[in-house]
């Protein structure tokens, strides 16, 4: 048979488009203050509980995705698939541990305690054995948790809230009193939780953001669009233990969409390592430029709270941007800022104000 | 708590976010010959055998990237997931039937019936039962098929085969000298197999080309990248029966990253029905020039193979291209092509040839 | 030398990638009413007045975009590059006439007359000679585009208003009053002149939305993503003449963004003609599954204004979705939605209602 | 009238969209060997020759596409739109250059010498003034260019030589001899031109890549996909002065595509620079798996030469790839691959070896 340059070209083509056995995403977030920024998502299913996908499944994807660390956990009490895939709490772990391992990716032990709305729905990570956690009575379940010690958060807290309606119940208020949970997820999936990201900024819980993915992660439809919805953690360096301690000092922000939420210490540590002003290349009497380069994955949206420069401006992420900046006979400009997608508490970005020198 | 524009912001962008209930992908591949062109994929797995995924996914999954029918042909003799999901032949369909029905997929019960190479892999579809067929001897396997009238296929024949190395052995024969298979899968994810494909030519077997999906499909490393590998089958309708039909009679042709392989016939009817000439926009004593419109969402690749004409066009999915033709004195071109990435056998490409008249 | 393999991939790129002469995308909005849809920018400049490119260049672009016709309108009155590129108002329509021609592209001799705010700059189009139009007096100018029996609309109204400033001045009615225009631009680039559209539809001015353009388009930071802001001409053939006739009548929508402006006939009509509803799939007591595929290049945006119904639908372009409606014990549902991008006046949505039955 | 929601939105989006002054995409291509890697094109147009774009596009373009030096070189002998602009060899830099020094961009004065082939073009740059080289005969005006301490290249040398012939004239060795060029420009726009790059290699003439654009960037079908044809220059520092002192010294490589051409010290350092290997995740007795990231825009495609090793590696631009590399009883591999799109000479890939240790 004749080889014609078709198939030559068919050839070609297939090798160029061999896969390789595993390409990894970069998520460019910077470290910040000596700590090393994972990103991390303490949240999602398998076919062992109502998740459409294997263990394994999870690995890949975030890995693939740039995560660092991840918490499959499977619902301790809903169990949709038991007739294909009897109940075990610890194999969606065990499966995927291996796979973890030879990525590099931290695989924490974590299930989903799992009742109704109130108290509603809550993750148990750092979990040795899940099993203890299958037992009838809510507050038995959390203790078995702290018997562990486990990291407990509150998943999801308005997911069945009408719009407006109030669903911090009085049981919540419970537990918060009794200590036994260390954090709250603001935003889980698509949702972002405003009420409950107020009450975990006034008392002081660990604010979580989770992906809760049940379909294979590029087709999630909860998920954004960019990436999954993540929580950042601060941590001493890239091992479980250094996690743990993080998530229990408060060291984490919620990376959502193109919005970081945070305490402001870490947002503006997040804006200042992404980016780079360069001298100024244009002057005259009243103005200069200074060209601006984000390195960071985030477009950085600003809003003028102060008098002078441009009224809006964005940093795109990757690229840079040249700003002009008015300023008074000293060759000064007092400048003031709100980032917009940096957001400190529910409406309210992160305020920078700083006064520029020409040169 | 003051909502500020942010948060408004926020809203807006979660509204425009929600997720429709599911949306579909149009694949733009013409009708021909009065027949309906059906997208649809014989070959894939799930949990039930060594795929990653619940069987619902596979529906999902094939409505959103357009196709038509599919078959889910989990292994009956490779289970490696045993353990935690216990063999269940009929269970993916089982689970996934209520899924296709409500989306208007078609789902054909399969299976595929997994030996040594040689003889390799076959998959059976069009069964009511898969259990008959789990049975050890393998001419036993085939003819349990044959009693339930089943369309068998050999899946990926050169798939343990080095480069050169003759794959089709004598027992390969003697399945065909029986009549125990109707086709042969010439393209399976990204391998296409070139003396299969001459062998199906020769013996008059259906071309098959499938994805043969373990992975969730939007990240599948076997996929070629803008659709998944399929078999374009020419059906009266839009029905189970129909698929048989076409598909006993030979009436396929395989979809594979930007090139299809079937038959000279259909290969014709697609590029005349995917292309559209506009009269001539510019005229001069030698030349004459036409605006060509493909619908389709191949971007067909021409190589002249007579005198005259541009030495290679491209006509890009979904676009318009001016293409200038020389004419002689009579105002004429005799035009000849080859499509390159229009297949009829391995390195032969559709060949095309018609007198253009300038007026 | 020998030729090794590198050399041979590097040549096989190079030959595929070879620019065919020249490629046009395919904008899908479709007819109506017996009506060709052509996509048109009637307001554009060139290096001969303050555009940054050669007039073969707004053609290029144009036909690339999928446009069908174009006007040129450099300014009169405003010269910048005088020094380098002599006055010479004709010469942009003449320099670019044969490129058009070969290209099948409408070519509309134009020009803009630039005065200070009030009155602001107007175009007059369908001009035999641009000349006599440069003289002192600005009402003799519009008197001499009327003596060509030009079309002659109103650029960007409120361009330089402050927001919330009224931008109609007495100078302006005075010219409506006395009949010396026809259309208003209601959107020029990305700015939508709110006022300015409700005035136009009071006093029934054709309306008008145009590029604007000056730098390259595809790098021209005042164009929407997408496309172009464009005019679309509801006109019985492919003819200067019948774009003519068209915009006396006031048979136009404005297509800004992922918004399409205009009378509410005319948006049905695209609605309708772009919107193909599929027999439903799933049938219970309660509800229906319906496909609906929309053949536009536009996401059609709905809100529910009616009782029954998903609150907010998407059909995004070029795709099918799934939408499941409620339905009485008749089987019927009285449906009521604005498409929230088919705008009829500002901050008006296109009001849809009909009453689906399930069978 | 009543503000509704859509005309919120489309406010809102219409804020969102607005343009920031200027944006530049950074091209990822490391600095080397204590030089910075600039990015520069030596060979352009405007509508002062044969080009469509006024000068300041240009500068314009060449900023946002992450350019450091242009020099735009027009014509001197080929002037198509002289009737309507008036020869004025050095208006293009005039007019270019305080946009040029506003953005940073550094402007080189520059012209294009054009003869018959052969001898073909050349371009002269670093020019204070360009009318001198307007003289008719053709070694006059070299000289013209050397009395100015010019730097002079050969453009698309085989540019109107038809496949396979031989376009290296006596007049072009002439020229050579006579020390009247220092550089080749091995690729023009999409052309790459092996036998003078073997020419230029031979006889130690800087290498030169460029785009020689004649359309607006974005839309000119003569530049590769994603980024044009660049020459990087590892200069001292980013001055004009430093550029000139790198061609003189022949520190420059072409970047065309997803290939570069250089000499292998500086491919090599380009590699070595962009490619980082974290530690070993997995380890067995027979093989390691490292994780490389390649932080660099360019697509490294790997082929093995050596014994072990997988046969072919890509590592993608800002991504990471897993890597097994099988190791002997020492836990040692010697590897052995060519980066064959790093092109030392035609057909010939970057070797690298190295003796790799699994702890």
């Amino acid at each position: 048979m004749r080889k014609t340059a078709l198939i030559v070209t068919l050839l070609v083509l297939t090798l160029l488009a061999l896969p390789v056995w595993a390409q990894r995403r970069e998520i460019r977030i910077p470290d910040i203050y000596g700590y090393t920024t994972l990103k991390c998502d303490f949240h999602m299913h398998t076919v062992f509980s109502d998740g459409l996908v294997w263990p394994t499944v999870r690995v890949d994807e975030a890995w693939r995705e740039g995560l660092d660390a991840i918490s499959i956990t499977d619902h301790i009490e809903y169990q949709p698939h038991k007739a294909d895939v009897p109940t075990n709490h610890n194999r969606p772990y065990e499966i995927a541990a291996g796979k973890a391992a030879g990525l590099g990716l931290l695989l924490i032990r974590g299930t989903e305690i799992t009742r109704n709305t109130p108290p509603g729905h809550f993750n148990a990570i750092f979990l040795n054995d899940i099993n203890p956690l299958d037992t009838k009575d809510f507050f038995d379940v959390l203790e078995a948790a702290k018997a562990q010690k486990a990291f407990v958060f509150w998943n999801h807290p308005g997911w069945k809230a009408k719009p407006g309606e109030k669903y911090i119940a009085d049981i919540n208020e419970q537990i918060r009193e009794k200590g036994l949970i260390q954090g709250v997820e603001v935003v889980n999936g698509r949702s972002h939780y405003a009420d409950a990201h107020t009450w975990a900024l006034n008392h002081n819980f660990t604010l979580m953001g989770n992906s809760d993915i049940h379909s294979p992660a590029d087709n999630d439809q909860m998920q954004p669009e960019n990436h999954r919805t993540m929580t950042l953690v601060f941590a001493r360096e890239k091992t479980v233990e250094a996690i743990k301690e993080a998530l229990l000092k408060g060291r984490t922000a919620v990376y959502f969409g193109n919005t970081i939420i945070g305490k402001g210490d870490f947002l503006e540590g997040i804006f200042e390592a992404s980016i780079h002003v360069q001298k100024p290349y244009v002057q005259s009497k009243n103005a200069v430029s200074v060209l601006v380069t984000n390195e960071s994955d985030i477009d950085f949206e600003l809003r003028r709270t102060g008098k002078v420069g441009p009224s809006t401006i964005t940093f795109p992420a990757g690229q840079s941007t040249f700003v002009k900046i008015p300023i008074d006979k000293d060759g000064k400009a007092e400048l003031a800022y709100t980032v917009t997608n940096l957001c400190t508490a529910p409406g309210k970005g992160l305020s920078l104000s700083t006064t520029f020198y020409a040169d």
